[in-house]
């Protein structure tokens, strides 16, 4: 098979990432958002956000990163981010390993093993690339549990607690961002689970 | 209202793409895709067929406008590709610029112009990234053809003609994707609306 044939196989492969269904909800609250689109709105997040973050960024492997980062969930599916125990957390990436493994492995050899270690560097976090991109992965969740009135979080029974502790990469990285946030997340939480709210002050 | 509040806000509104539904099914024929998703995975097509295109571009700009190229139809809406009379263009440009102006139009306004910009270049597919950009637009509802039995070409009514004078920017552009693709179409016609491909040629 030569390369472009290679390429269109992995091409055809990713369409299923339009079929794995995430935890949150569209802001319309008509159904729950897939990941192929999450990607997208995450990109446009990292366009868009620029200048409000701390961290100085090579903007084109944000993006490329960003759009790389969910197909490993083609095979490993997604998980809700706050079941984060070492078993559970260890076993999703083996799952995730393999995955990429398989479908990174369609492409010419060169080209998957690029990608496979953007999808890498993006799950370390470690490089300022990675810190911005994870760090927006995580602001879109909050929008939309705010403008859906929580409706993620109280199907989950995830404390405002919970939250605060599992975004703490938004503070550190984008504290502007998170500084807009953390008011709108509190009176969210305040409007619709006040004696959950109340608890984890 | 600040920068910051400014972009969150139309981050919010950019929401509608992924309930803007396209002529194309995906691949598994469960459902027809959105603009949404449809617009990551051309950004993945832009990064993954570099190699396989004779355009030379700065694939940070391809990008940019695959990202936005579709933002307008949440007020304009997706028009079938094959409806292309002079009228109906200028119809559809016109509701497109509307709709620029008033969703890039919630940005700060320097970004808004940077936006619409990119958008506008992209429409007038005049240089190298405007070009390439929406060759790979018309590749991947090929694909989705070939791979669902042509089933939204018959649904239209569209004949192997219309498919192959549509798509010729692709053969100008990306002549080994082109080359790659065009038995592929003639075959999915062949084997499906035997009559309607044996007229056009």
């Amino acid at each position: 098979m030569n390369d472009l044939n290679k390429r269109i196989k992995f091409l055809l492969e990713i369409d299923k990432l339009k079929e794995v269904v995430r935890n949150s909800y569209l802001i319309s609250q008509g159904r729950k958002e897939n990941s192929a689109e999450h990607s997208w709105h995450i990109a446009l997040l990292a366009l868009t956000l620029l200048e409000n973050t701390e961290v100085k960024v090579d903007i084109l492997k944000v993006l490329k990163m960003i759009l790389l980062h969910d197909i490993v969930e083609i095979d490993a599916g997604d998980l809700l981010v706050y079941l984060d125990s070492p078993e559970i957390l260890k076993a999703k990436r083996e799952r995730e390993q393999a995955s990429a493994t398989r479908i990174f492995g369609l492409l010419p050899e060169e080209q998957g093993r690029e990608f496979i270690a953007l999808w890498e560097e993006f799950e370390d976090e470690k490089t300022p690339e990675a810190l911005y991109a994870a760090s927006l992965d995580r602001v879109m969740p909050l929008l939309h549990n705010i403008q859906s009135a929580g409706k993620s979080w109280q199907e989950n029974n995830i404390t405002l607690e919970q939250v605060v502790n599992k975004n703490s990469k938004i503070a550190k990285n984008c504290p502007e961002i998170w500084s807009y946030l953390k008011p709108l997340i509190e009176d969210t939480f305040k409007k619709f689970t006040p004696s959950i709210s109340t608890n984890s002050k």
